[in-house]
Order: C-alpha cells, then structure tokens, then sequence
C-alpha cells in the first residue's frame, strides 16, 4: 500500500518504446490490505528498492528486544497522528484511535482498507478491554520486532517507537500477532541488506501469555511440538516444511493436469476390502455401547408401529405425489413429498422382513444383513482408492486421486500414520513398463518443482534441517533412477551380505534395511525393483507367464525408503478369481469390481505415492509425523 | 503413432523464416502409446488433416453395425499381415497373430509400443481362452464401431474389416473394449467433417456380455445408474461430468495458488467436534459388537502382565536404548528401541492408572478416559476443517483446505449426501468484507475455467441436461453478485409474502424455498447475505457490535441453493468462550482451539465452499449424487 506521502520512487530503467513510467511499489494482498511479507522480502534487491513506501504488514513476533532512548523521539510520532487525523489526541494509544466519531472512524478505515465499512469491520485490539491505563511517564524507548506472515522464511524486522504503542506493550513478547502500519527504511546497520519498516501506527495487538506459550521456550525438539499441534506451523521449521508441502500439491495436480489426466476423487467411507487388511478403521454412527448385534435388524421406529399404519401411511402419501404431480404447482414439494414416500415404502419392506423373520417365514439371506446403524453393510475407511480408480480409468482413460488413505496400523514406525495422503494414478491401455515412467517422470517434475518453486525454503532446510537436502533432489534429476528386477535385487542383496548382517530369504517382500542398503549404499539413487513374487503382492496384481512372479514394482528412495508401489492390474477374470481364492480374498464383496472385467475389461496399469513420505524426502526429516499438520498414530489424535 | 507406411503428410504452410518442415501429425500419449481420441477430434479441422496417418486409438464401444460385403476385401486384409510379418497365416486372428516366436513378436511389439518388452508386457486377448475356431467361411463384412476414450465427448468411426478380426466378434456389442491399430481416413460420406479410422489390426479385445451388461440398455435414466457406480462413468452424461469436475478440481488449486494461498491437508479423523452436531460418524477398529463400554478401561496385553514385569522390561530396554547411543553403530536400530521403550512406558502408566482405578485410589478425569480402541479417546469423521484451518492461518496468514467432508444426515436431499468434498479458507488479517470478496472471485473464476476449458462438454451438457447452463455461467461473469444483509433479505421475503406461500420468521435460518425465491426469481443472480442473526450461526462466528448479528454469511446460487457459508471468527476470547457457554459447545475439547486466541489472536475469516454443489451448478444436474464418483448416502454406500 504505497500512500501519497512515499518518497518519491527511484527513476525508472528507460527504455526505447513509451510505456507508462514502471513505478516501484507494492500492492497489498487482495485479499486483506496488508503487504505480504514475500513480496517485499523476496525481491532480488532484499526490498531496498522499496524504501519509503509506506504499507501495512502484519504478523507474528518471532524475537524482540528493547532499546532506551536517551530523549523522547520529537519527529516521526506526531506526523503519525496528523497522517490519521488525531492529532489532537496527545497520548493516542491503538485502542482510543479507533474509539473516534463514526465520520472520522470512516476516513481512518479508508486510509487501512481502501473502503469505509460497516460496524463488523471495526479493528480492535484483541485485548482492548484488559488494557489498563499507561503508567505513569514511562522512560521512552524504541522496540525492535522480527516478524514473520508465513508468506515466506525471512522476517521483517520493525521498529516501534513507545510513543506509537502503548508502553506496557513493548516490547511484546515471542507469538505476539501485531498489524502495523509505517515506512519501509534503509537499514542502519552497515552490511544488513534487508528493508525494515518504521511503524507509524498499531492497528491490532494480539497478546500473548508469555510463561503458558510454548514457543516462548527457543528451540524446542520437533517431538515435543507434537503435543502443540495448533502452535507447531508457527516455528520456522515447520512453517517452511508446510509452504514445501504446499508447493507438492499443487505440482502433483499440475503434472497430472498437463499430462491429459483426469481427476477423480474416490470414496473415503467404502464397503470394499481393497487389500484383504485387517488394519482398518470402521465407520459407523451410533455411539459404540449403544450398537446392537447384527441382526437385530429392526428399526427402532419400526418397533412401535405396525406394519399395518405405516402402510396406510404409504398410500397416503402415493396420494399426495399424485395430486403435486397433477397439479403441477410446486416442484420443490413434490421432491420432498416422493422422498418421504421413498422412505416410508423402504419402512414398511424393512418391517415386512422383520416380521416374516419373526414369524419363522424364510428370508432373503441379504434382508438378514442391514442393521441399526447409517449403512447397512460394514463400512471403512479406504485403504487404498486404486480400485475404485479402475472404475473410471475403464471409462475416462487415464485418472488420478489425491487423497486420504487410513491404515489401523498400531506399529510405530516413523515412516507410517494412520491417515496419509496418497496420489492414486490408474492408466488404461499401459503396460507396467508404462507405469514405471510415469511414476519416475512424477517423482522428477516433483523434485524439480521445489528446486525451482521453494529456494529460499530449501536454502533454510538444508541449513537447519539436512545439509544433504538439495544436493539429493539434483542428483535425482541428474541420472536416470536404477530398475532392476526383484532377483536382481535379491542377488545383489546376497552379494552384500558378506559385509552385512542382512538375511534375505527369497520369495518376499524385501525389509526396510534392504531396501535401504540398495538406495542410500548401493545405487545411492531411487531404485525402481519390479517383478515381485506373487505372493509379496495383492490380488489384483497380473500374473506373469512364469506363474511366479507378477509385473508389479517399488519405488525405493534414498532415506525414505519405499515411496510407492505400483503394477500392472490382472485384467484376466480367470486369473484374477484365482487369485482371490488363493489368497482369500472374498469374492461377493468385489463382485463390482470382478464386473469391470466382464464387460469391456483392458489392460491397465497404476500406482500408489505416499505423498507425504514425497514431503519428507523433500525436507530431509525423518519423522512423518513432522510433515503432517495433524498427525494421527495409535492412541494419539489430538484436536 | 506415426508409422513408415503413412501416407505423405500435408504441405506445410510457408513461412518466411526458414524452419524445420511442420508435419501435421499426432503424437502417440506420453504413457501408453495410443492416440488420445482428443487430440485428434478436437482439433479444429476434425481430425481431416490427419488422414494418411497411422496410429493406434484404444476405446469403449459407444455404438456398432455391421455391412455385409458384395465380395471379399481383397486390398486391404494381406497388406495388414504383410506389415505384421505373419502373412503365411490365412486367418490369423488377433490371438494368433501374437502367438509368433519371439523375436518376430519382438519387433511386432516395436511396431505396438516403440520397444520390445520382456514377457509381461505381451498383448494378449482378454477372452483368449474361450475364443472357438472360426466358423466356416462366413460372409465377409465391415463393422462400424464408434469408440470412446474418455478424453472428449466425441467418439471416433473405427471400420473393422471382417478379415482384421475374427468374424464371430463383428460387430462387438456395445462396451466391447478395444485397442485398434489403423489408418486414419476422410469420411465417404459428404456433409462429415469428422476423420474416421480404417482398422489394419486389432492388438486387443475386452468382450462384453450383452445381455448381462446395464448400459447394453440405451438411455438408462441416471437414477437407475446409482446401482452400477462401476459402470456409470461410461455413459456419455457422466463421462462429462467427471470432466468437468476434474476442470473444476484444477481450477480449485489454480485459483489458490495463484492468489498466494497455501494448501493445508486438514485431518479426516478428528477428536474435535467443530460443529457441535450430533450427525457425526465415529471411527473406530475394533468390529462393532466386540467395543467395550467406556472406562473397561485395561489394554488387552496388560491383562495378563503384571505391572512390575512391564517395569522391569521398561529398564531392561532403557539400557539397550543407552548401550546403542554410547556405541553409534545403527541409526535405525536406535530408532526402533526408543519406540519400543516409549510404548512400554506408555504401557506402563496405562497400567499403573487401571490399578489405581482398581484399588479406590483417586485418578485425574483424563486418565479414566481411554478405553480398548486405536485412539484413546472418541474419534468422528471430520464435518468441518475450518477450526484446524485457522491453526494454520495463524501461522501462514491465507491458506485452503480441500478434501472430503462427513454429515450422518438420514434426512434424503438432491444437495446433501453423507461424504462431500468442501473447499475451506481461511484468510489471518482478513474481514467478512475480505473474505465475502474473495468468495465471489472463486466463484467466478470457477464458472470462466469451465466455459475457457470445457467447451465441448458444456456444449453437451447444454444440449442434453440443461439448454440454460451456459448462459448461466456466463451470467455469473457478466454482473456483480448481489450483497445484501440478514435483513434485507428478510424484507424482501416479507415483500413477496404476499404473492408466495412462504412464511418468514425473523431470527433463524432462511429456509431453502426462500433461498430460492432470491436467486431464481428476485435477482436470477448468486446472492451473498450477510449479518445473520447470531442464533442462525455457529459458535466461532463473531459477534457484531449490535450484540444480535453476527459476521456471517451465505453465498446462494440459482437452481443449487446455498453454495458456501463464512465468517469473520470471533478472535476475542470472552466472546467466544460466552458463546460457547450460550451453544452448550464443550469448551474441553476445545482447549487448543481457544489457545489460538490465548496467544497471538488474529482478526481472520474464511468460508467452506461445497464443491460438489458448485459442479452441479455447472452442468445443470439436480441430485448431487450425479455428480460424485461414489455418492454414500444414509444406507447407501455401494463399492
């Protein structure tokens, strides 16, 4: 917000054709009337060229010192509060100025949002009411604030001058929210290349309880911030590891977007199985001490009402749709009026079979199964969406899903929650060796992304967290990653073991330490390692014509371990209900997803990435839960 | 995919400076090898250019018919098994055709997928098996197969010549998946401007069972397609649809992203109950009849240890732990030994609590709280982000949510189901001015995205489901929305009492008729109202100055209804705790949601926009459950 006063900007570069004079300023945000601190912070002059401006910024204090001054500051204060119109007031504090008559109240908030606005868009210090008097002639003195908007990593150093806060309020401590307006300055200190501001006027405070504030402690481990979910993004760390994960999302929808994929968002809440797991999260709605047996079938409205009324009811209500349907008055009545018919039809067949139950006539063995609850079959959260993908690859041709994933999984490991956001990819008419492109192509544009999207949060990562962390993501884009086939790896693994205490036993699944030795020690790269052993592998998964193996594969980095799984889908339905006899997995439940290959089936090919472990590759953390705004794992799922 | 065999391409258009020759022609998709049907149909001239081309096109049978030939093709059939090697085969089918030694199928396979392949990646046949030998020399035919892929509405007109494929397929029913290599040739027909494709080789086939596939049925209406979710994709309508709504998810992030807002992955498993509703679903892992009550309180395995042994383990482990830190030898180990420690801890004191419970001894309210499930405490599906989302807006300053959100609600409605994606925001430093403003501009952005990159499909959808929805759209962009407040919307209404049925009662939520009497007939226009009644709101919403009305509002769309509800939060801690008391919200659970106003409080807003509504608003359906890949709705969860 650049305001008639700023100094007068630096000439623009001239250029050959007319244009109008290029002026350098800083538009506020759209959204607030603040500047974001980036736009000012991030410009490859470090803001200098800004100086003068003046501007509003808002944020939170992230250190904060002191300095007395040896006579009180004459100049700045008073052209302060004529700038506002209260110049008659000697002692302005930021509460009393908003405490002026409405008109002038009105000509205020034009100078901070560019528009008067009603009552509700009143500024008020949010601790207006607790706020005593200033005390008595307090030395004065000059306060010196980094503040931080999350907009980016570096802070805006502020001064404020006692006589523009209230006294007692400075300087404020560690987490105190403060929205400012002043002059962007050349800093004083020789050496510094950053613009500070000059406050000229407070516009809210937002205390904080220094001794029960958590990040009032410097430096707290990232564990303990745990137990602080809600304070946790406020610490430099964890907010350039969120702008990170951001900057991942939106490259994962942009990679598939500009690649011709589809988005499809696939059920959360699911009655399918997809991996024969008995890691899962049911879901229901009635408390759980309350939940009836299966098969006590009836609806409790049902057990004071007789079959009898409630089919009277229906033919009631049959009436009335007749009569809207005539009619034709009221098109929203008549909607309302055939769904309660729904219902009351769906009531009386419910109570019919209850009673038929009771009577001893026989019943449908699906009649049997709904009970007292919102669904009438068990229902999950989904473990996987690749299956449900399927659905629309054999329709849309290529999709993918970004989304939620749960695992009841109460094994701790740093490398697995119970909710984790996975990208879902499933591509009609590809073969594995499609697949696998694809998902090093994705891991790459991911890689690259943030080197050319997040420098300075990669500059404060590989500073505080992992010197490593650059260099890793450029040494994935430099090379083509390693594929081998899973006896491949298993010979390798056997070579190694001379030197390792590494056993490895053909025909499963590799452990982490493998997987480890072949990515960080081994091939230092992420390895691709595909043709697995059938039985390391689900279901759904294609057979191999050595009826051994099943054209399914890894993806392992460096650090992190195993980031996605993929493979090639069985689109033989002989095949694949062998398959599920052979591992149990129960046919009537996948019966929708056993049709796909009845009609129209296709050779197809997908995969599954942990986005988040993406996140930890790219940050160099080594917890997942540091990556995940509100993790979840075995007994903990604070707020 | 191009082949040698091409006809020449069309003569470049000359250009002064010397360049490389343009060829028009049409590359293969980067992860499959066959032509999306996109890139050929909806180029502007039809695909006419094009024509001489070879390639292959994969797709779904949309519609076929069969023309009985005078003679037998002679030109074309031997000329297509030249180019395969295989021309000593009379008959060869497609099976057969891939039943040729190795390096013969190798160099087929150059020709399919620009690299030989290892075993896995063989095209084979899906019906292989169950394919008979040829009947007896039928008559030789072409069948006309319009084929689909899921990447535009139009379908492309495949010639099958009966001796490309064996004559009992022709023509294959309607879903039949196919994989077709051919050349691409004008229409014989005058008045076509739409390229065909002549068939030279069939690489796949997906059968289909006639009489048992759903969409064998012509014009099934969409109600009745709610039974085959799985299948449902295919039909033209939905195929759309999901287009769209894949348009619409990309221009969601777009939108943020380029406004400088973070996406922030909210929880799904929450122990907060944003909302105080009480339509929640509960998650938990235990099978339903098996739960426990509350306070059984004792974890399995502490059942049958006593508390000393688990103390003694805890210090057995702790040494380990401290022999692997002196010795530095492994990282991982050390990790793994430091979880298992901290469990037996946890088990420990779980135990400890239990026996104390047991023996009379006083427990902290807290420790008699958790009982035998995955999370300690009760868990729900989340209703709302926008709490957790403030978290974060009071560290990154403006950030976004998108992802699915959960309402138990039995009550039947063409706009609610059970599991809904929402789009939440929320924006530090912001007003309900701000926040109302930027509500808009997604909207309108939102409507232009689809009309810039929908155009074929919103030429469908208005000429199949609804004429008037892309004026619609259109409208939207031509005006401001309308602004109005709680109370003018309420004499507005009392206005047109007088001709409508509609009783308003000042001081509650304005039902969905009167909604729609604003949108559809007073303005034909979204309406934004704004200052609702406090008692109409929930509990975070804050309180305007007049102490009735709070800083609220509800954007309502013609034909959808209300699309999003936001607010200014209330940032001031005795408001809000005053209105929690007044809602009955428990302010225990809430702790660390008031913590935010403890330390470093924010003026903020934001909104929760209905994602699914907004697609509905796009193409004109009316049930909502048309426009979600898997609706779940009470008593429905399907797949």
């Amino acid at each position: 917000m650049a305001s008639d006063e700023a100094a007068p900007a630096p000439v623009p570069v001239p250029t050959p054709v007319p244009a109008p004079a290029a002026v350098d300023s800083v538009a506020p945000w759209k959204y607030s009337n603040r500047v974001l601190l980036r736009t000012v912070l991030e410009r490859s002059d470090g803001g200098l060229g800004l100086a003068g401006e003046r501007l509003v910024v808002g944020g939170w204090v992230k250190s904060s010192k002191e300095e007395k001054k040896e006579a009180p500051a004459p100049a700045l204060a008073p052209a302060a509060k004529t700038e506002a119109g209260v110049a008659e007031h000697k002692d302005v504090s930021c509460v009393e100025l908003f405490h002026t008559p409405i008109p002038l109240f009105r000509s205020i908030m034009k100078v901070f949002s560019g528009s008067s606005r009603p009552t509700q868009h009143r500024i008020e210090a949010g601790v207006a009411k607790q706020q005593p008097p200033p005390p008595p002639s307090p030395p004065p003195s000059i306060a010196f604030l980094q503040i931080s908007d999350g907009s980016c990593v570096a802070s805006l150093l502020v001064e404020v001058d006692s006589s523009t806060a209230p006294p007692s309020r400075l300087p404020p401590p560690i987490g105190t929210c403060v929205l400012v307006e002043g002059t962007l300055k050349r800093p004083e200190t020789q050496g510094k290349h950053t613009i500070g501001l000059k406050a000229e006027k407070i516009l809210h405070i937002g205390t904080v309880d220094h001794d029960s504030y958590i990040l009032s402690k410097k430096r707290l481990p990232l564990e303990a911030l745990r137990n602080s979910l809600q304070f946790r993004p406020r610490t430099t760390t964890v907010n350039s590891v969120m702008r990170i994960r951001s900057a991942l999302t939106f490259a994962t929808h942009t990679f598939f977007h500009d690649n011709g994929f589809l988005n499809v968002q696939v059920p959360i809440i699911t009655s399918t199985d997809s991996e024969g797991s008995s890691q899962k999260f049911h879901v229901n709605v009635l408390p759980r001490k309350t939940v009836p047996k299966r098969d006590q079938t009836v609806k409790k409205e049902s057990a004071d009402v007789s079959l009898d009324a409630i089919k009277a009811a229906a033919r009631e209500k049959s009436k009335l749709v007749d009569e809207l349907k005539r009619t034709e008055s009221n098109k929203e009545a008549l909607v309302a009026a055939l769904q309660d018919l729904k219902k009351t039809d769906e009531l009386a067949s419910q109570l019919e079979a209850t009673e038929k139950l009771k009577s001893g006539a026989p019943m449908k063995a699906k009649e049997r199964k709904f009970f007292e609850d919102f669904f009438p079959n068990e229902t999950y959260l989904t473990v996987s969406g690749r299956l449900h993908l399927e659905s629309y690859a054999c329709a849309l041709g290529q999709v993918y899903s970004f989304g939620p994933r749960f695992r009841a999984d109460t094994t701790e490991s740093p490398k697995l929650v119970a909710e984790m956001w996975m990208v879902e990819v499933e591509i009609a008419f590809s073969k594995l060796e499609d697949v696998m492109d694809c998902a090093d192509d994705f891991l790459k544009f991911s890689c690259k992304w943030i080197l050319d999207n997040c420098a300075e949060d990669m500059k404060f990562v590989a500073k505080r967290i992992d010197k490593a962390s650059i260099d890793l993501l450029q040494s994935v884009l430099s090379k083509p990653s390693v594929k081998i086939t899973y006896r491949e790896a298993v010979e390798a693994l056997t070579k190694a073991m001379d030197n390792k205490e590494m056993k490895i036993e053909g025909g499963v699944a590799l452990t982490a330490e493998h997987l480890s030795y072949l990515a960080d020690e081994l091939y230092k790269s992420p390895v691709i390692i595909y043709n697995y052993p059938k039985e390391a592998k689900p279901f759904y998964v294609r057979l191999n014509d050595d009826g051994e193996t099943v054209a399914a594969f890894d993806m392992v980095l460096p650090k992190v371990g195993k980031l996605l799984t993929g493979s090639q889908s069985e689109e033989r339905i002989d095949s694949l209900t062998k398959r599920m006899k052979e591992r149990g997995v129960p046919q009537e439940q996948h019966g929708w997803y056993l049709d796909l290959r009845r009609h129209g089936t296709v050779i197809h090919s997908g995969f599954s990435f942990g986005f988040d472990l993406m996140v930890l590759f790219a940050t160099g953390l080594t917890d997942v839960r540091e990556v995940i705004p509100f993790p979840r794992s075995f007994s903990k799922a604070d707020c």
